[in-house]
């Protein structure tokens, strides 16, 4: 399997620290809000860090911009490849035109025009082809290979998660007292980057993973002590839709070792924080970047401790969706 | 008059720095968030600056923050008093609750009943009285004098001008090639302090004050050289309503000094602009907040040069009203 790694091969405190220095200028340092709301509701202070505020609107910007950054500067010229019409190819789009360099995405034909609309105003090539989005990823490898492109793969490169795990970095130095953290669990980029700085700060952190009961991939995973293949369905939640890979080498170790658990949030769950989120922080919210106050909204939260942070990862939801959620 | 001043009668950037480390810890450093949408339909570099990132939703916080901060612990503990349902009531609220110390927030009868409980929800006494805000001022200065209370001005005051001047010097370090900025203006406080702060550090820069059509007091106050009255009217921009006092000791010097002039947004405009933020940039912003925004959608912002900031200064809009205005 090709790959877009740098020298490093397991992700350090070292390597965030590194990546913090890389991306800033490209990446924000985002805000810590103290949620009023949630911290009545819950009787707890909360406190949500806001990826929303990246210029892409998603956490992703910074794991990409440290991948992209970490390139020896003659390869990077020779252009990056991706695959993927969200937050991840977005960010892939917006790093490339910023260090002017060509980007190419590859999407599938399932993607809505919109969607590709939006990369491509971000100067991409973009590419649509397959049926779906395992036959895009195949294409951008294919291109990487044949181009000499570096591919940079969405959340399986310590790159990518030393980029993200700079989110947990700036939460310890805003909030040092801080008892837990909800991360959202995905493919696990995010979420090792994050348990791993936590943790080996201060082991005492408690670090809750949680994702949608629609398609929970990690969390069978880690019941099977392995990687396994779960159905993809349709969830509000579809920026956590995708498998951890079969040859996974770096997240699904990392979630097993420093994840505390995963918890689950079903559909109504996640409306209802993305209609919380409108109303009570007047915040614009995607399904993904909402499990995190799904959870917080669940009695389960009483177990989280007095000092809980959860992440606001994404706000990229299509505006006539999000009115049809907030209206009911 | 009484006033919560200090012992600073003018402001400089050394009161602009000294309120930075002051209100460290209860107003956030917010991100200048570059907007990719209004960069494309503007074709020029556009920052927003986040103000609604504050925990009260407001820049409000900054100023209220260091007036408050800046007060003799002594005077401080005996409480302090304010006249405000919007985000200056809500800040000062704020803060007293972060402080353990009481305040009270005055309120006229003709505010809803929903702001009242969000301002009691901090834990502030709210006194209901009189049929306008004036009313209620002059409740609130009542109170200060009667029960020794610091009366919290909201915007004539050198603490509050300098806290609300520490976005400009954020927007200084984040861009410092920064052309233009464009800052709300009502009765000046954040204009002024703003205004100063980018003069001060470079005398190229262009400072736009915006305000609404229907009731710009500061405008035309400029325009007549003096403090004048002006009525007021419904508008989208409630969080900009209000004169600037026939008294104004500090912010019409400052705007008459530091800003290069005033520029005027209509009620379309404002709609247009809350539903370009809400679709385009998913930011929910109150009118106020918006009219930077509203400026940048006009022609004229093809005088504005190609490095340009506008600040989203607030997102306390009422949920349903919001609905009504994007769903047009």
């Amino acid at each position: 399997m090709q790959s877009s790694l740098g020298p490093i091969e397991t992700v350090t405190l070292h390597n965030v620290l590194m990546a913090r220095e890389r991306i800033r200028g490209i990446a924000s340092r985002t805000p810590l809000r103290p949620s009023l709301a949630l911290g009545r509701d819950t009787g707890r202070a909360v406190g949500l860090k806001m990826e929303i505020m990246q210029a892409t609107g998603a956490f992703k910007l910074r794991g990409a911009a440290n991948c992209i950054l970490a390139l020896d500067p003659e390869r990077r010229r020779s252009g990056i490849v991706a695959a993927s019409s969200g937050n991840h190819g977005r960010a892939v789009a917006y790093v490339a035109q910023k260090l002017g360099i060509p980007s190419t995405i590859c999407v599938s034909e399932l993607v809505p025009p919109a969607k590709v609309a939006a990369v491509a105003s971000l100067d991409a090539e973009v590419i649509v082809t397959g049926p779906d989005q395992d036959a895009a990823i195949a294409a951008a490898r294919e291109i990487a290979t044949t181009q000499g492109r570096a591919y940079i793969c969405p959340f399986d490169d310590p790159h990518v998660i030393a980029g993200q795990g700079t989110i947990a970095l700036e939460i310890m130095e805003d909030w040092p007292d801080v008892e837990t953290v909800i991360v959202q669990v995905s493919g696990g980029g995010l979420a090792a980057g994050v348990a791993m700085v936590l943790k080996t700060i201060n082991p005492e952190i408690r670090v809750i993973g949680v994702t949608m009961e629609r398609g929970a991939a990690m969390y069978h995973s880690l019941r099977a002590g392995k990687p396994v293949h779960v159905d993809e369905v349709a969830t509000l939640a579809d920026g956590l839709q995708g498998g951890v890979l079969a040859e996974n080498r770096h997240t699904f170790g990392m979630c097993q070792r420093y994840l505390d658990e995963i918890m689950l949030v079903s559909e109504d769950q996640i409306a209802d924080a993305i209609t919380y989120a409108f109303t009570k922080e007047r915040l614009i919210l995607e399904g993904a970047g909402a499990c995190g106050i799904a959870l917080l909204r669940d009695k389960r939260a009483a177990q989280l401790g007095q000092h809980i942070v959860a992440i606001c990862t994404g706000d990229n939801i299509d505006p006539g969706k999000l009115l049809e959620i907030v209206g009911d």
